[in-house]
């Protein structure tokens, strides 16, 4: 099989449709990945905002199976694939390259803390080794405030050297923009993608040579944050970046992962969107007010198209 | 079935012996419960130590089978079965209380940081609500300087009201004896179990009305803290906890889990033994000759018998 050329753009870590009872909304989630495709943002499944973490192993090879057989194209799908246990974190990555995936995003195992960058660099080299696969992009997932281990230099730089093939890139979520950018020039130019970890790095990380954004935000904003990457070299691209950062703003008022939801399910006028797994739980009837004020007053209405 | 008596007194998070090539090592395994049984340590297989987030739920569902196939009684066991997805928690608990086991020890969701009590009380409730089984006692697990999540006594309040005859009991491992006494204040006298978290504070929680420990150390030091356990309103206790104490420095200066199984391995001659799974790694060979030279100074052999 040839290796196909690597994802670049914009993707989003779909959120995940739930069911009052908890289950999986399966025809919510394919109709939600069409929508994101519709606007030309990759589906990065199983991230922070699909409550991946909240899913069970075999949960997610059904639902990467459900989505490709709905037509689905898998090289526009980035699974998350990073578990705490390597034997999970193996089966997952060795289903997503089975399908065909672009790639998938690798969360370090976060249990522990404290852990050695050794440690870290046995888990993914371990992966890496029994799925042994020239299909196999991993990409790295920085988010530190949540995971509490990193992803240091050293550790790139060491996975880089040893296994160039198959560590492809990473997405940035420090949120800390020196970080993204050293990254950007001490990797990017060795063929390692860097993902800013949310829109508003977009233009920035586009102007350093970066592969675009894996944000949460495309779940509702994915028309707009599609057409910045498209014509980040316009002259609208600054005007465009503050727009973005309007919307995102409006959301980051509230807990994310809630208000996404709530802003879908007030727009399908489907209550149920709402519905979050525990631990994570829904706004409450002020904070979604609240919410459709805020979203009102700047005209802004989940994935539709508007002018640019 | 009638509802057997509550399991009390110590018990070891069962370490989790490896292969060099990751996979569990099956004999290994059952001998070292084996091992515990014979000094009257209850099995918390599948906790902290025992690198229970590394394994998956089909390969903990599977050594909970293999235990019970070779004869270790389920009522001795308290295997860990709290995941950060709902669906696996529900799989494992489910799959536990099916095989008799005395309770279940559970971590709450541990991904998203900053999570509501009211999150967290969805997490317990639905388990509880799904399992559905008079047979089912759940063993709060507190342990907030890894997980990062806690467990509130206002949290404990409500499942206790919601669900008295589920909700049987915590293990506190903050290291904060304060919690610890508050909890046997506030909740031991409504028939809530109060476990230390190590065996340093297992007299003291006996003092208090609570029902023992559950304690790392207890894989290597089984008979002395057992032994505590069985003669605490004895004059001896407190010589005999200073002793405990002395043992557990010895592996404190350490990182504790490769430490234990580094003492094993070497007191059995079988290198094998000291395998962890990633991200953690085992002693380096200097660390390793001075937890021997450390061990030797205090005269101590992993679980072997010296008088009291």
């Amino acid at each position: 099989m040839a290796i196909p050329k690597k994802i670049r753009g914009v993707l989003s870590p779909v959120l995940t449709p739930f069911n009052t009872d908890y289950s999986v909304a399966k025809e919510r989630f394919v109709e939600h990945c069409r929508t994101l495709l519709d606007c030309n943002v990759g589906l990065a499944i199983f991230g922070t905002n699909s409550e991946a973490n909240s899913l069970s192993a075999s949960e997610k090879m059904g639902l990467m199976d459900l989505l490709v057989e709905n037509g689905v194209p898998a090289d526009r799908m980035m699974p998350g694939t990073g578990c705490c246990s390597i034997s999970d974190s193996i089966e997952l990555t060795r289903h997503a390259v089975g399908l065909g995936c672009a790639g998938t995003l690798m969360l370090p195992p976060f249990f522990y803390k404290g852990v050695s960058d050794e440690g870290l660099y046995r888990n993914y080299a371990t992966i890496i080794d029994a799925v042994a696969s020239e299909q196999l992009r991993i990409y790295l997932y920085h988010i530190p405030h949540v995971t509490q281990v990193g992803i240091t230099y050293g550790l790139i730089e060491r996975l880089l050297r040893d296994y160039p093939g198959n560590i492809a890139g990473i997405k940035d979520s420090s949120g800390d923009w020196n970080n993204t950018l050293g990254m950007l020039e001490q990797f990017q130019p060795h063929g390692f993608d860097v993902f800013a970890g949310s829109e508003p790095f977009l233009l920035q990380t586009m102007r350093h040579g970066g592969a675009g954004c894996i944000s949460a935000t495309a779940n509702v904003n994915a028309h707009a944050i599609s057409h910045l990457y498209d014509t980040w070299q316009e002259e609208s691209a600054d005007r465009q970046q503050a727009a973005l950062n309007v919307v995102r703003a409006a959301f980051q008022k509230f807990p994310m992962i809630p208000a996404m939801k709530s802003a879908i399910a007030a727009h399908r006028q489907d209550p149920e969107w709402s519905t979050l797994r525990p631990p994570l739980v829904e706004l409450t009837e002020e904070q979604s007010r609240q919410l459709q004020e805020a979203l009102a007053a700047i005209s802004f209405k989940p994935n539709t198209p508007r002018p640019f």
